[in-house]
């Protein structure tokens, strides 16, 4: 137990000289709007205003950082209310009390960074969680979260979030969004991504309905191949006209290739018939890859590559609680092989925009930045998962600024279901991103008023000019 | 040459404030005993409390780190003492002169670092070594080792080394342990372990040889796979018996897969016949790593891995001076696809821990960090050979406490056989990590108190949780 | 736009402590002359001491770190004089200016650094590049290149290049080094490096016609494999003996093997044929890196390896411009199974060196730097191609320094065409080198005097004995 605060320098570098310098690009920073082009806030939250119901299924059962470290320290996943379980109070108080239990594990983590900025910047608390304080802290958070003014909305307003982007299945209606954005009273933006990744998988057992469902959505017959690449069309398009700028794409690898038409078609008619090989259904899904990106040159949709995750890594915890359920473990990644071909054809293709995101960091200077520096289309991603993190962003921005600067990187995302962690993590990049560019202002690699150019660039056109907003 | 001093402030960060704070942290650990849970020390040294011969063996003979560079100056093995051979007073004091002459190419390295730290903390020098000292040094370290008090036993009261592991033959009968724990005027622990290596890779062409003699020290007949086992379980439980707390591992790669038994006895037979073909064999090994694994839910010695070297690299230093000669090098590694199988079984089994070690540490962010904040079982393991350096070990808690924090770690190991030098490597450790959490106050990511305890507990509770010391 | 000013302490370490030191030593360097032993500089510049044409073609279009970051932005290759297209006066006006506008993008890289160095400290520069100052910028530029003292000569001789290796194909008659070596009034070395990848490409469609050409040169039938072998070890000894002292190896990977004479020769007459396959060729390839290494052993020459570059990655690219137009991208690479053959082999013969360079710096830490410290012939080579940047260096000793502190690595390497940018390349080096060794001194690992002779040796005897100069 101990008091919590907020410290004014928190994140910015420890010399003094560049500290001082890093606090007065912060400050010109600090209070902008937060741009959120990529993330995973339920767009119902904002559509129906709903009310949070409890401080474990807000703050803990969404947020598989925290739920993952629990689970290490020994806690089952069903007393955190992960996978979808519903917790009752009881089940909910009993969460938090063993998130208070094992708070020392998260000492030095972001995890830990960013809860504690919310508990105190958003909840007003003075004291860090301990076991003593389990009960206490649920009630003050129960208090707060009841009040009207904490109603996802308000908070969207309060927190300055001017564009927020959810992420969504190629055959959702949408209905949420176009709700959102008829209503007068309501004057933020909320975007849908377009997440094809399950229906461009001819592996997958249920790739039939998968397809089947899409036929319906879009009216096109996708029975043929012809009509699946129309259906993903026609998609996409309802997407874009419905706010969206950017499809999200992540499977096992990056790797491209192009089939004959044919090929093409007659694979897919395989996969319908669950006859395709695997080795023929890899094929298809790589192929599609590239198609997407014709898609794009078409529809304008920014494409954004985050692969290199191993799905569902323990068996059990899959079949007890489903996906997502915190051990998808990040496995080394191929950027420059992979995207040749998709490349060769669409690097250079008018308005094409293809963002790069990677767990793998070996491929920062490797790869991604050699990559953004030379085709116009390609751009840098933001550490992500595992990656968001201050230590990791310090080894990004030195990766790849030599040889990318910082106008090829595409600005932070916080990729994030946790809602009320959003401000919590954009103040952390800027603050990281502050230090940064002081440290090239201190060793005189930068002059003082082209990092404060840069710092405001960071935050506002460099993720503006990435995703077409 | 010049004057050898060792500054209290060694290691610690430059920046005033930040090396204030890490003076603070170090001041708290500085004299704590030592645990070594991991080590290369021949238990006979402290059985037998074995005065130590000459400085070179002492010193020089011993350590890889030096000879290896020594060698890549030109000097040959031979002259060295390396890979058994017994240098005569006249070769070991050439020996030393040998050092000497080229002391300057470990400037900057932790070698020189450690070297120098035991020179002036345990022998008293004032001056660095030179080609112009080499013989009054030499006489000096003679000197002082021939003392009573510089007897293994003395040395272990002396560096307050609480806990020594040593690593043992699976056929080793331990009687050295049984001696040292039987002995009432010795308190310290010295514990065997496991390291069954050589027994699991049926692809040796001395394996038929091995597993026999295996048979014979269990008392089961190893001519079936499932005597092999029992015999594996048999001399497991007799460590475990004579205080062993884990097992240690080091193959080419960390790939795991479960045969079938019929499939496994099939692949051994074939291996003792010397018919099993190579992917066999490697078959077989993966599979007796799980084996390893669940062998350990039942007699609870925690598994340590360490792949990744490419052993005996250079063939004629192979065949002139055998192995663990220098030329053993490091290559990529996997541990995310390769450990699936085995965690997705014992991942989460009752008591079992797995402490991951790595020679390629572009696995500490991407792969361990991941797998140990989801896996009860998994701990990362503290950077080892080639990485036991300060850069590294900055680099691996930069690599894995944005993820994990610090208490899925192991707590530093010294891996060594170069007994003097474990209080400077233990020491260096407790600088690094005081200055690293140095830097996490500095920059108000953690609060002081916070810090003190994390401090304290790396070098107390956490390798002690880690080894089930 | 701004005021462009080099900083006496720019690229020092930030805290004052540190950078006191690292002041001083780099004060005990900056003046020493520059050792260049590997880079693209044209020898005819210098033999014939031509005058350059103007500002574009000097600075930008030679200039791969530039053009490849203004494509990126969008402007045309064609517009920038790249892949040996002329630019009139008009378009080399115009391509300047695509550079002043896009200035920005550069902020924090390197190329920005090198650049502003050169305007200020060659051409007298007070403001930095920018869309307005386009024309006057070009105009200064031109008007200094102009005049008398800014020949090639003249400027080897100011920028005080005491050695600078040029890089020739195997088939150059060396006329211009001879004329060089030859005129009493020019006491600077310029020596040719023996770059023969293509000739050791058997897979190349054109490589009948390369060893046709060999043969030519040399004297010797290039019909048998004998003959190939000996036109190779003649065109060596000729490099040799107009001063030459490496040569340079860039291939797909490093994986060296040893196939038996009957069979080289069986897959070089399919080559000449066109009728082997690829992994014949790709068989003999590397059979024939190991024969240049037993030819190194015989003439000496240092034998410099850098591979991992996906050549020509834009096809559309290459077919408008031809090769090296900025989309090579680094892939991963391994050495240390790789080199096992060819170290196994003459890894320990006398007088033969091996400088290991890559563009996947995972390898510094992992492979590079324990292959140098067994090895007596190998070298770990400074960071290249897109690592030879400021962020990138410090990476570099911080990988290698554990492992083999200063005196196995190469000293620094330029490996550019861009002549006016050498001088602030190695300065930058000089600057970086002293700061990390600073750093060393400041937290007591290193003694100030140890580090002022490291930083001295650096670019003086370390380079010297890396490349037999």
């Amino acid at each position: 137990m101990g008091t919590a605060a907020l410290h004014p320098d928190r994140l910015l570098p420890a010399d003094p000289g560049t500290r001082k310098i890093a606090r007065e690009l912060y400050a010109a920073v600090q209070d902008l709007p937060i741009i959120s082009p990529h993330g995973h806030v339920p767009p119902e939250w904002l559509a129906q205003d709903t009310p949070f119901k409890d401080p474990t299924s807000l703050l803990l059962s969404p947020d598989h950082y925290i739920f993952r470290m629990l689970h290490a320290a020994g806690v089952p996943l069903a007393e955190l209310g992960v996978g979808g379980a519903e917790l009752d109070e009881a089940g909910a108080r009993r969460a938090w009390a063993h998130l208070c239990e094992h708070w020392h594990l998260f000492l030095g983590t972001p995890v830990r960074y960013w809860l504690e900025d919310e508990l105190v910047g958003i909840f007003g608390f003075t004291q860090t969680l301990s076991p003593q304080t389990a009960d206490a802290s649920y009630d003050r958070i129960a208090e707060v979260i009841a009040g009207e003014n904490f109603r996802p909305r308000a908070l969207m307003e309060q927190f300055d979030i001017s564009v927020l982007a959810t992420t969504d299945d190629p055959c959702d209606d949408l209905a949420h969004h176009a709700a959102l954005a008829a209503d007068d009273t309501f004057d933020r933006r909320v975007l849908p991504t377009f997440r094809p990744d399950k229906y461009l998988e001819p592996g997958r057992p249920d790739f039939a309905d998968l397809v089947a469902r899409l036929g319906e959505v879009s009216g096109e017959d996708t029975g043929s191949y012809a009509g699946y690449v129309a259906a993903l069309e026609n998609r996409r398009r309802y997407f874009a006209e419905h706010g969206a700028v950017s499809s999200d794409h992540s499977h096992a690898d990056v790797v491209t290739l192009a089939l004959e038409e044919s090929e093409a078609a007659r694979i897919y008619a395989g996969a319908l018939a669950g006859t395709a090989t695997q080795d023929e259904s890899t094929a298809l899904r790589r192929h599609m890859l590239v198609e997407m990106a014709r898609m794009a040159t078409e529809d304008g949709l920014v494409m954004t590559l985050h692969p290199g995750s191993y799905r569902n890594h323990h068996e059990p915890t899959l079949e007890a609680h489903g996906p997502d359920t915190g051990h998808d473990i990040p496995i080394q990644m191929e950027f420059t092989r992979g995207l040749q071909h998709l490349l060769s054809r669409f690097g250079t293709a008018d308005g094409f925009k293809l963002i790069l995101f990677t767990l793998d960091e070996t491929v920062f200077s490797r790869e991604i930045a050699p990559l953004a520096g030379f085709y116009p289309s390609v751009y840098a991603g933001a550490p992500w998962w595992f990656l968001d993190a201050p230590e990791a962003i310090g080894r990004y921005r030195s990766a790849v600024t030599d040889t990318i600067g910082f106008y090829r990187t595409s600005g932070f995302i916080d990729d994030t279901r946790a809602f009320c962690s959003i401000p919590a993590r954009h103040d952390m990049s800027r603050r990281l991103d502050s230090g940064f560019l002081a440290r090239l202002v201190a060793d005189h690699r930068l002059r003082e008023e082209d990092a404060h150019q840069i710092a405001i660039d960071l935050v506002t056109t460099i993720p503006s000019a990435a995703f077409n907003l």
